[in-house]
């Protein structure tokens, strides 16, 4: 059956300059970065900026969100599903591929606005040209499916051959993932997918192909199940193929395969059409609430939006009760794990713009106490002990060998896991401060109040104080500075945990206050009796670094007496270009050179606790010092920037951040371990930048408040923001701002 | 002037197989590791085993004892004094030395009687053979000066021409050390010398030479001050000099140089004889109370002797202050640094041998307690914090980069200057065990009672205590096996801590009960009130690592969770022969392979805690784990294993460790630092393992008590030993031991 009226102009992206992000030509070297730079996701799935021809070989993917596996003693990673979006066309038996075959032009599209990919590419084959285009979504209002279109035009007409369907050559990293793996077909739908191989979770992708014209055959070959279109194409008539798929992994169980296959069934152009304007309303409503209009260059805009994007199209979906991986969902690097990014980079711009994410943000760490805990346990704590690398259930999957010496190819020992205490307090105080932005006593109650106190009473558990002196220090830990191993008394992960207890003994004084039921319950459930009193004292005695002379802060005890070289003078000294330049005796370990924003993430997390001169004097002091390594830093130096009124390098920062996946120059490699991917801690410092550095968003007395610093190249920004059960809008010119209550107003896009 | 007398048979070896060390034949490679193996010292200094022809580049070395320097940022390390026994001898222009001459015959022999260094080498020469004995020794009567006899025997008469004076080219590691040199004759006696860069303490050595015939006129050279002996030679009459020589360190105010000068420009063959006379009373006195007897293998009696010898010849002077550097006086390797060495390995030999020699070893240490107070503060402690490796006043000489990385040819950065706080420990245990040995309160009211409170008080101000725990731990340190570094409560770490704070317990009650005068004074000057109940509240909270169900105590937390690999697998994993095994990423560091006795340390110092149960599981558990990279392992594994009445393994290691110099197999290389020298740690663990292991000697309530566990190869030792005021002599057979009170009687080689 073919469906003769299938145009092929489905889903066209957006000719808005300020909605798109566009690349023209084709080079080789940039298809892996691309793959990054042009993700499209909807929260249950991520599709790697690949192109249709694309396999294993180019990192093409369908990541999955939360679904991890195990092989052999190989670290444990997402998941990916078969992608049934492998289309490859032929001419004359030639594979028009721009790796392979000649073409004259290219060029490659995410719209924003629709979160659509494009792609059209006009290959010269023999004497003619024939031009293919391809656009696809990941449906955001169903989000197991997604569609694409893919045509082929010719200037004389061509006999062409398609073959697509589901690429059963999944690449992994440390796969295969999926076994037992079946293909079939039943009447026009047809599938393939396996199960993994450590859960038994059923991953299966189905497919159906529509087409205008053509012979077509059913194929199930050991690499592809799918079907042949042979067609001679003319210029009239192009070739058009609609593929609607649809990827489960066992876990909905609501919505069983057959069902899935039924609704495919179901599809027609029409229908399709329908699916996509859902889809799109979907998103606007979402870019209604999340968008950041600037008047200013139109890179900003651009780089902004597509930021925002980034963090919308990977929020998990609700009720999923899972979170956000460091990469998102662009691969399985990083393991797909949720680091501390989602908690300090990522939420607040969740809590700002689609306060309902946070919900699941905050349920994923509450259903990772399990795994908090028996870490802590392991570690000799008590409390909860999250991790740095987390899967489901808080299962930490770092490595204790997390770098590759490239000197001797040994794995080196590294600390991640066990050192960076840091990471129970960051999760401890984001949800403390959801339930204080959002107001939601359930925060608390469903499970937050218990995190807080577990986590402070891990912070209690590894205090250790010396008998002949009052204060306690947090010692032998890793800050947010990776380079600078079992330091003591970091000054970031000791203000984090005197907060977290505060946190602690805050949320069990409200509850005491607001609900006696859950209090009289966990009062006796968590010992409160005798925890309280050592949170009282602990908090009493935690040593805090304090300002120097000069007003500098010291990262850890003994930091400012490490030798200070210069960041040249230390990249000078590598011996190799991928040498890992932290770990023992890593060329910046023994300087003051540091990854990343330490001393100054503290500042970010804790500005109201330091004049502006001190703030001032330890952004001035640790910004030569820092590499920036790490795509957790220039958003923060951006912000302090911004927030001291220090517009021209916020703005430097602010385009350095905001470009970290369009450039793709962000660092691949740690050691030889591969770490590509998306920086969605970089997109949500994006937005912390904007909000709260240049519109100067925050809170005071309950009220949100702006003093804007706008770098000099914007004249104004307008964005709605959620507070406390209220939508504001805020308006931002070099003049001031206004924050107006904006319940039933519309800002943004659809205004 | 001319000596017809002269004969030179004047220090003429022993021919007692017994008492020798013995070489025959000349073997190139052999020249640096002799110049270990037939030093010849005596406290004040120590002249390497090397020919008299030899100079730097064969390590030729006069090593001062104390005296150190420091040249720009290099280690100090101790100074060499200039070497007055160069003699060079030509024939025909040709130079006679075995690197560069054929030889017929060469023997290289130290009288271990009369510690006399013998050589003698014939050389083939032309058609002709010419024979050069030498036969030195540094006298232990006199311990500035030293003498040597050189004699040129030829079987046909042959034209001769002898170079012999003071070598002005000193070798130094990091030197030179000696600046502002000067050479000067006065009359007969020749001397050079010079200042140190550091210190301005000026070194000089002083030289007279006797010659029986030939034309001698002086000379001074750039490379030399001395004289020139030129002479036909008959088979009738050999050439003989006899070099008289002093050093002076400006140290000796009582001796000045004048004075050397006026001693030497008197000596005549006559007097030198009466004063080798004396030199062999001095030493026979030593081996009188210090030689062991045994019958057995005659290789293991001059085994054990040797490493007697080892250890009376590098005692240090009575009244110099000064200890014993973990390489002897063998030169500047390990900077001539005294490591715990001292204490744990080689002070029980003096307690029960020659005791004074013990109060310069404490008294070292009460020097040292300026350092150890610095250093303490320098790392945020109290009290006293002893130096890894100790120069004067116990300054730390410990570099925090100790190891070369052989890979990227990098300093590692190190921790035992940092990190083995074990060291304070054991110098307070050492005071305080010589306190109870030799029964002498001038020990403790000296200085020794503030060393061990110190030492304590240091060890109250590294504990730290989590709030929700009663134990106190001692986190981020290093035990004896350095391989594993910054590990947390290391077995034997946390034991010595424990006897340490009890040992000031021990010593204040003793004082109150015994001297109330001094008593009074310490109470205030230590504000005692405040220290005791900290002392007592950290003695009973200090958690010690206890054995597991298979009575085996782990080394440190989590040690046996490691990787249980075998060394052979551990080394097979060494990608180059000289890589460091231990830091933060060496092949033995994620493992349980271990460099030394560790656990069985502990054991072995405090054996009394552990039923012989839990003493064999630990033995049998770590032998086979441990490389027995350092000098200090076999005698530990060789004593306890005796104790246990394992005596087949037990007699393995005596055999290993006494070798230790005698085969010059031991460790050359940490990474790329070259450490060779004596090691007369091993010495003392080769006694201990005799006299505590075979022999079994021990105290039980006051009495010297032996229980013996003697080899089969053994059928009897006999020794005497000092204990509380008596000497007792031990005589030990496989069907027991009889100790009896020897005030009057003589034993050893003097019957």
């Amino acid at each position: 059956m073919t469906f003769d009226n299938l145009t092929g102009q489905l889903f066209w992206p957006t000719p808005l300059k300020d909605w798109r992000i566009e690349e023209h030509g084709f080079q080789p070297e940039a298809v892996i970065k691309n793959g990054n730079k042009f993700l499209t996701a909807n929260g249950y799935m991520g599709y790697r900026g690949t192109l249709e021809e694309n396999g294993a070989a180019e990192l093409a993917a369908v990541n999955l969100s939360g679904v991890y596996d195990q092989r052999g003693t190989a670290w444990r990673e997402p998941v990916n599903a078969p992608n049934p979006f492998h289309v490859v066309t032929r001419v004359a038996g030639q594979v028009l591929d721009p790796l392979q075959h000649p073409i004259s032009d290219h060029e490659q599209v995410l719209d924003m606005a629709a979160a659509v990919h494009h792609r059209r590419t006009t290959f010269s084959t023999g004497n003619t040209l024939v031009t293919i285009t391809a656009n696809r979504f990941l449906d955001m209002a169903q989000p197991q499916f997604m569609f694409l279109e893919y045509i082929v035009q010719v200037k004389q007409a061509t006999v062409i051959s398609v073959t697509a369907g589901i690429d059963k050559q999944i690449w992994d990293i440390n796969g295969p993932h999926l076994v037992d793996c079946q293909s079939w077909r039943d009447d026009s739908v047809f599938g393939y997918g396996g199960q993994t191989g450590e859960s038994q979770l059923a991953v299966t992708t189905l497919s159906r192909i529509l087409v205008n014209q053509g012979e077509c055959n059913d194929i199930d070959r050991p690499d592809q199940v799918g079907q042949t279109i042979a067609v001679t194409v003319t210029p009239e008539r192009p070739l058009c193929l609609l593929i609607a798929a649809a990827v489960t992994t066992g876990r909905e169980t609501d919505a069983p395969i057959a069902a899935l296959a039924d609704t495919l069934a179901s599809y027609t152009p029409e229908t399709i059409g329908q699916e996509y304007t859902r889809h799109c309303q979907k998103l606007a409503a979402l870019w209604h609430t999340s968008d950041i209009q600037i008047e200013g260059p139109q890179q900003d805009q651009v780089a902004l939006r597509y930021n925002i994007l980034a963090l919308m199209m990977i929020a998990p979906l609700a009720g999923s009760q899972l979170s956000i991986p460091a990469r998102g969902l662009s691969g399985q690097t990083y393991k797909g794990a949720v680091f501390w990014d989602t908690e300090l980079f990522m939420t607040p711009f969740f809590l700002a713009t689609q306060p309902t994410v946070v919900h699941d943000l905050v349920a994923y760490r509450l259903k990772g106490l399990i795994g908090a805990k028996k870490k802590a346990v392991e570690y000799g704590y008590t409390g909860a002990f999250y991790a740095w690398e987390s899967q489901e259930d808080g299962y930490d999957a770092t490595s204790d060998y997390n770098v590759t010496d490239v000197f001797t190819n040994r794995p080196m020992r590294t600390y991640f896991k066990d050192k960076q205490i840091h990471i129970s307090g960051d999760v401890a105080l984001a949800i403390w401060h959801a339930f204080q932005w959002l107001q939601d006593p359930a925060i608390l109650t469903q499970g937050g109040a218990e995190v807080i106190v577990e986590c402070a009473r891990f912070y209690v558990s590894y205090a250790t104080a010396r008998l002949d002196r009052p204060e306690v220090a947090f010692a032998d830990v890793i800050g947010p500075d990776e380079y600078h191993e079992r330091v003591n008394n970091n000054a970031f992960t000791n203000r984090v945990a005197l907060a977290t207890i505060e946190a602690a003994l805050a949320a069990v004084a409200y509850l005491q206050e607001n609900n006696a039921e859950y209090s009289a319950k966990i009062a006796q459930q968590w010992q409160l009796t005798d925890l309280l009193p050592l949170f009282t004292e602990t908090a009493a005695r935690i040593r805090l670094q304090t300002p120097n002379a000069a007003g500098v802060i010291s990262q850890f005890d003994g930091y400012l007496a490490l030798a200070d070289d210069s960041i040249d003078t230390v990249r000078s000294r590598l011996l190799k270009p991928k040498e890992y330049w932290g770990g023992a005796y890593g060329v910046a370990s023994q300087t003051q050179v540091i990854k990343q924003a330490d001393v100054v993430m503290m500042l970010a997390a804790f500005l109201n606790d330091f004049s502006s001169d001190i703030v001032r004097a330890n952004w001035q002091y640790y910004e030569p010092r820092t590499e920036h390594g790490s795509s957790l830093s220039y958003s923060m130096y951006g912000l302090i920037a911004a927030q001291l009124g220090m517009t021209a390098p916020a703005y430097d920062f602010f385009q350095k951040t905001a470009a970290i996946d369009l450039t793709g120059e962000s660092k691949q490699w740690a050691g030889t371990i591969y770490i590509g991917g998306t920086h969605p801690a970089a997109s949500g410092g994006t937005w912390r930048l904007a909000v709260e550095g240049f519109a100067g968003l925050h809170v005071e007395n309950d009220q949100l408040v702006a003093t804007p610093h706008l770098p000099s190249q914007w004249q104004k920004m307008a964005f709605r923001t959620y507070y406390q059960g209220h939508w504001y809008r805020v308006n931002v010119t070099a003049a001031g701002a206004v924050v107006s209550i904006a319940d039933d107003e519309k800002i943004g896009v659809d205004d």
